[in-house]
């Protein structure tokens, strides 16, 4: 009998408006999966990517890099061979890369004698990450990872955090993936090294805002606070739509709404479940209208989660 | 008989660590106190200002202004006098200014028929700190009228928010407040208009970190993230004790310390009061060791909180 280890992860919103490189959450009804089973040979290998055509060279895949720092950091014996399905579009800004090295660290996991904990996980995951990034950022990661929203943080000395944000309310995402990629890499690439003391200030309001909006389920001060003045007004630039659709997203009255990630996808948040579904029909018609091909997402902010289980077959 | 109505409020530490212009606290123990009574005129006269040597023009003093708002805001047809006795240091960095005001209106409200609401107070208290800050900043007004630990935000139309921060767990605070006054509109013209984007990235992170150690009463995140990157490396030169100090409270492993509003004084947090005392007597001992004079005050963070009383005397 041949362990076959099915795991998925869900796609995640990050840079949630003033919580850049920190604030995060999970969806549900978007995930990458990854089959693992155990090799013979200490390394990974990529049996298969179903549903896009990326390369599968192990060193390169989120997936495969995150199970190599596992065997590596674990100092195992044996290996993983896998089968990535990518059910989160490539470049899309909804944390397809962190998810699909969480999903493969969850599969591992699953496969080990003894069980890791999620710091481990944590860690093997952003390793595979960085790959596609080109930089450590757990605001992808910790979500997929831990699900609902969540807080990244770094301390002085570089050693990550994750802080598990409570919002006693219930708050539901519109999500719009316009059909073009953008890589994290260019949108990362484009901001201003310099910010002014003023913005920074108002940017910290904002952030507060919006954690204790969360903290408290506070509607009217994720609405106030749910805004970014610093990096949104840079990046904006890259989703030529941006400014067709906000007119009409403004006049709405959504609770929020920003760029998810580093784009090009954006999120809408609603108060409830009717209120999103109106919101993902308004952007359903602004893409119609504008002619911006892409998908629309509607879920509950936060109710993604990592699951895994294990299937026995003849070998 | 003459009604006087006798308002205390206390002091405050503001600019707590990366919660610059944002985060607060109250302090039990210190604190200014304003005796009003109704006078004809709608008008505010300063009878007395006891404890220290400052000028009684009314237009100048935050008690007075605060007051002077409230008659034009309320439309009141009365006015009122008033005697300031200042308890907290002036230009210490402790809120005084702030306490004034706030013990101003606390006292003006008790004699009006119809109370007004918090809101209100701390809209008129506000408008009597701007005289002393040269700016608005609610930071030092909000715990001094709330008390507690508060978050006084800005939405992008400029309107005040007051979120009082849960804390579930006690902190204890030891000030230092050396023999020398700082002004804040000195502090504050010295600090640079720019910041770095990783500046902002980390210290958004230590402000994540100080916010959710405070509400979920973790200690561990308080310690690690209630630093301060960008503000107190910009002020410390301001203070010249502040070197001579630091390594010997780093090595004593507080729970944290800051300066306090804009300086002069220093704050040092501990998760219980035999080590709040332990540092207080440090503090002293430093300020023998290295002959800056000052003085140390201990309690516990947010304890301290407006009160009032209505005397009834014989004209």
């Amino acid at each position: 009998m041949k362990k076959i280890s099915v795991a998925s992860a869900p796609a995640t919103v990050a840079n949630v408006n003033a919580g850049f490189d920190i604030l995060g959450f999970s969806l549900p009804g978007i995930s990458d999966q990854v089959r693992a089973w155990v090799i013979a040979e200490p390394v990974v290998r990529i049996k298969e990517i179903v549903g896009v055509d990326i390369p599968s060279i192990p060193a390169k895949n989120t997936a495969s890099v995150a199970l190599q720092e596992m065997i590596k950091g674990e100092k195992l014996t044996h290996g993983f061979e896998i089968v990535i399905e990518k059910g989160i579009p490539l470049a899309s800004g909804l944390g397809g890369s962190a998810a699909s090295a969480v999903a493969a660290v969850v599969a591992g996991n699953q496969l080990l004698k003894k069980k890791l904990s999620l710091e481990k996980l944590f860690f093997y995951a952003l390793k595979g990450e960085e790959v596609a990034s080109g930089g450590i950022h757990g605001d992808n990661i910790a979500p997929a990872l831990y699900g609902g929203i969540t807080a990244c943080l770094k301390t002085s000395d570089g050693a990550f955090q994750i802080v598990p944000i409570r919002c006693p309310k219930k708050i539901f995402c519109s999500i719009f993936h316009p059909a073009f990629p953008l890589e994290t890499k260019k949108a990362r690439g484009i901001l201003k090294t310099e910010i002014s003391l003023k913005d920074y200030i108002q940017q910290s309001m904002h952030l507060t805002g919006l954690l204790m909006g969360f903290n408290l389920g506070d509607y009217e001060l994720i609405y106030h606070h749910a805004k970014d003045i610093i990096i949104t007004p840079q990046r904006k630039s890259l989703l030529p739509f941006y400014d067709l659709f906000y007119p009409a997203l403004i006049k709405a009255q959504s609770l929020a709404f920003g760029i998810s990630g580093a784009g090009p996808s954006i999120f809408i948040l609603s108060k409830n479940l009717p209120a999103a579904k109106k919101m993902s029909a308004l952007l359903t018609s602004l893409s119609h209208k504008h002619k911006v091909s892409g998908q629309v997402f509607t879920g509950q902010v936060g109710a993604g989660k990592p699951e895994v289980t294990i299937l026995k077959v003849r070998e």
